[in-house]
């Protein structure tokens, strides 16, 4: 039977790859509708009926459709039987403060991961050990939405990269202990990433040797 | 008895509108604590040590801090008795819509509502009855976050923003019923505004008249 549960994603799209690596780690009965930014599909009239904003991700589950990924994020984390607390706590407090990073992040973060930003979302993750991961290998919703956002550095070049996450370990330390926690759906959501990735590094390398 | 709850706001910041009203119109027992951003209060040692990220709206309850003026809203919405269910409805799917809007909100409107999005917003207006007013005289937190958002256009000039929103009916009405159901602090909280707005232009007037 076909899932009931429709996402449309690019997976070249951070909050689209939070969203599917939260389906799958969670088992959600769903079906991925690839929706290529790049192609323009988003802007097809199929799609516009889908969702008029033209933005991706989107679900529709059943009657309903939705898009934010934040907001996809809460509803399915509340809607969806099973699903563990930690991604969306009931408790007042910590819900709340994890709803204040997830706002912090679409009108910080989500305008460049490659920015000082970076270095703000590292004080996040040093000062509060509830809002984020620090050593516990629970993940909330806010922790996948905000490593997703930091992976699309790994398509500045691994210098850039470095030069941003290196003096940052608890960053580091945090990102790892993310993807431990919804592997291998986390490497698995990133593959494209990682072959855009070699593709621009090996036209990097062509350009340069054409100089 | 010095009320429990502290809001530090700016009332010329939008957000920090949103939540003196949302404070008002609920009746919570609250202090408001204004930060001038103007002269650079949110940048004082003070202020620092309430909110390290420097921004405003931020809340002290008790022990409990919390920023981000949605997250705010949202907390406020649940924690404190008596906030009727419209603001934040415990509803999943009109929750999730509203959820939606907030968080659109933060990604576009909020970059300019000076800009094209205010012709989404309408479009937001006129697609979704449960997402916002449409002739309902019941408020959510995302009505009254948008319409404090889109207030803002009082300080670009009354040609400028009727070339805006006067083509937009449905946004006319719409904030006109977010305002009815918010009076009279709707107006109180925008006192500043119109102040600024007397001066922005008498200022003009100044400029116009020495050339």
């Amino acid at each position: 039977m076909a899932a009931m549960l429709k996402v449309y994603a690019d997976r070249l799209s951070q909050p689209s790859r939070a969203l599917i690596i939260f389906c799958r780690v969670n088992k959600l009965d769903f079906e991925e509708v690839t929706v290529n930014l790049g192609k323009g599909q988003h802007r097809t009239p199929e799609f516009n009926k889908i969702n008029p904003m033209g933005q991706v991700p989107v679900i529709v589950d059943g009657r309903f459709r939705l898009f934010e990924s934040h907001a996809i994020l809460r509803y399915l984390a509340t809607v969806f039987p099973g699903v563990p607390d930690h991604w969306y706590p009931v408790d007042l407090f910590t819900r709340a403060k994890i709803e204040s990073i997830l706002d912090w992040h679409h009108s910080n973060l989500r305008r460049g991961a490659e920015s000082a930003e970076v270095s703000v979302a590292n004080d996040h993750v040093r000062r509060g050990k509830e809002q984020a991961l620090n050593g516990n290998p629970q993940p909330s919703i806010a922790d996948l939405s905000l490593v997703c956002e930091i992976m699309q550095l790994e398509l500045v070049g691994d210098e850039r990269r470095d030069s941003i996450l290196g003096p940052r370990e608890k960053i580091g330390a945090w990102m790892e202990n993310v993807k431990k926690a919804t592997s291998p759906h986390f490497e698995e959501a990133h593959e494209l990433i990682f072959k855009m990735k070699a593709w621009l590094s090996a036209d990097r390398v062509k350009t340069v040797s054409k100089l």
